[in-house]
């Protein structure tokens, strides 16, 4: 129920070794909001710049996501970014950044946005992060993504969000630079000791790690042949994880584990095509019948 | 019932971010082996030099393993290798390697060995692996191992190999080799196309693929938070994974599934002391105890 995310809408050029798609939509919030609203309802918060086209509203209109917290700002220019895919499909370089009205301040939070229970904090300033979170009071869970660039240069303001929130989502190497460890299972437990109750350390087409108070999960990705757009892989991860706690409303261990291995499903369906073109196509009752396929994949005789 | 392995036995020199250890006991046929005889008889054939240490030989007494084809070859030198593992202790470099007996002739097989039903042949040239399975006419399940050297240098005979196997298990980097994709389930596909009934791609701390003709798994490696030395790793995982298949007898999907995380149970041992310091000092119930642990890991709530 009334999951709200907050984090980068933007306009984005890839070029992976599958081809290349200019000016499409992108962001963190973006992927985030289309994979859960397969869950849920979703709310965003996010700004744009008079640039943004009118074709990308059509895009969360078909999601379905409530766009009362988007924001247009005149006379600023949307968050862009171009950039470029290795052969692996996993390593990347960024061509170009523009953050635009990213870089100035956040959106009024609406009103009506008040009751949200269910925050996902896309990767933007701690600080930034901190701020948002305090206009939720009815908040039941608070799960935040970060990034190198952060942890470097904001470093005690990530360790002051670290107390405030339930779950961090990150990647492995962003999890060595964090803790300073070279190895997954102490990375983990040390950021659990940094405050929150479970980390996501995710690993790409390896799956992730789940380190929680009570307990641990290591999942798979499930697998996908023909990779055409690793964008926003992890934020679809998120967002199907999210989407399907906030429509569960179990937050225990088990239901976590379900959790993960549903946003695997979801970002899997979302690097078959560029920006949201794979999501746009598909419906619940597809997330469903590959996550069958995944239970089938650790199916192990008793 | 009734499982042989046939591959290397060493004397290795090993240098790790843990620390170091010289001459001690190592090869793919030992670390196998050890793995295996957790959950079944082994027979192993291989060939060792005069200067084999006789305390090297009471390791395979503590596990059990039936030495009757192991020679030690009068006039000869044993196998030894050099390794220095990187930071990230999955890379390594081999600083030395001296082939000596590994180089001659393969050792005879017993004839008290002619009914095993369950092959392993670890890695060494695939014309030697083609002549020692057509030694076992009782043969009920063959997988073999293979390397980058012999995808290059013996490739027709590889592929030769692979019509008359069951199974073949390699790395992620040889399957890509091996098949010119750089997509794990292209390349999996790829070599079940060309004549093996199943492939286990190794993708060490980050798990494995099984692509098999009526299926497919994908699973963790057991997380593990103090890595000592990765060596064997590879070797105690097929061990593992065949030893539970011989001791079962069950060659179905599922239980080819269960056998993967016993062998990925078995290696998380084996990495956690140099040689076989580890497995030495475990009993079976250990290895029930952290799969059950395994399995918690993916447990999922309904």
């Amino acid at each position: 129920m009334s999951l709200i995310v907050t984090g980068s809408i933007g306009i984005d050029t890839v070029i992976t070794p599958a081809g290349r798609a200019d000016k499409i939509l992108g962001g963190s919030c973006t992927y985030f909001a289309a994979a859960a609203s397969f869950f849920t309802a979703v709310r965003i918060v996010g700004a744009v710049g008079e640039d943004f086209p009118r074709e990308f509203l059509k895009v969360f209109e078909h999601f379905k996501v409530d766009t009362a917290g988007l924001e247009i700002r005149k006379g600023a220019k949307t968050f862009s970014w171009t950039g470029k895919y290795h052969d692996n499909m996993n390593d990347r370089d960024t061509l170009e950044v523009q953050p635009n009205v990213l870089a100035e301040a956040l959106p009024p939070v609406p009103g009506t946005y008040r009751d949200s229970q269910y925050i996902f904090l896309a990767n933007t300033h701690p600080g930034a992060q901190m701020e948002l979170l305090s206009q939720f009071p009815s908040r039941k869970l608070v799960v935040a993504d970060t990034m190198d660039l952060w942890i470097k240069t904001a470093n005690a303001e990530l360790l002051a969000l670290l107390k405030q929130i339930d779950g961090l989502v990150l990647n492995d190497s962003e999890a060595y630079l964090l803790t300073g460890e070279k190895n997954l299972v102490k990375a983990a437990r040390k950021v659990v000791g940094m405050g929150p109750k479970f980390v996501v350390i995710k690993k790409g087409e390896h799956g992730c790690l789940l380190e929680h108070r009570e307990g641990r999960a290591m999942l798979p990705a499930f697998p996908i042949a023909e990779v055409i757009d690793p964008t926003g892989a992890g934020d679809s991860f998120a967002g199907g994880m999210m989407g399907h706690l906030a429509a569960s409303g179990d937050l225990g261990l088990a239901n976590l584990r379900k959790a993960l291995a549903l946003g695997a499903v979801v970002a899997s369906f979302n690097v078959e095509a560029f920006s949201l073109g794979k999501l746009e196509k598909i419906k619940r009752a597809d997330i469903d019948e590959r996550f069958g396929q995944y239970l089938q994949m650790l199916a192990m005789a008793g």
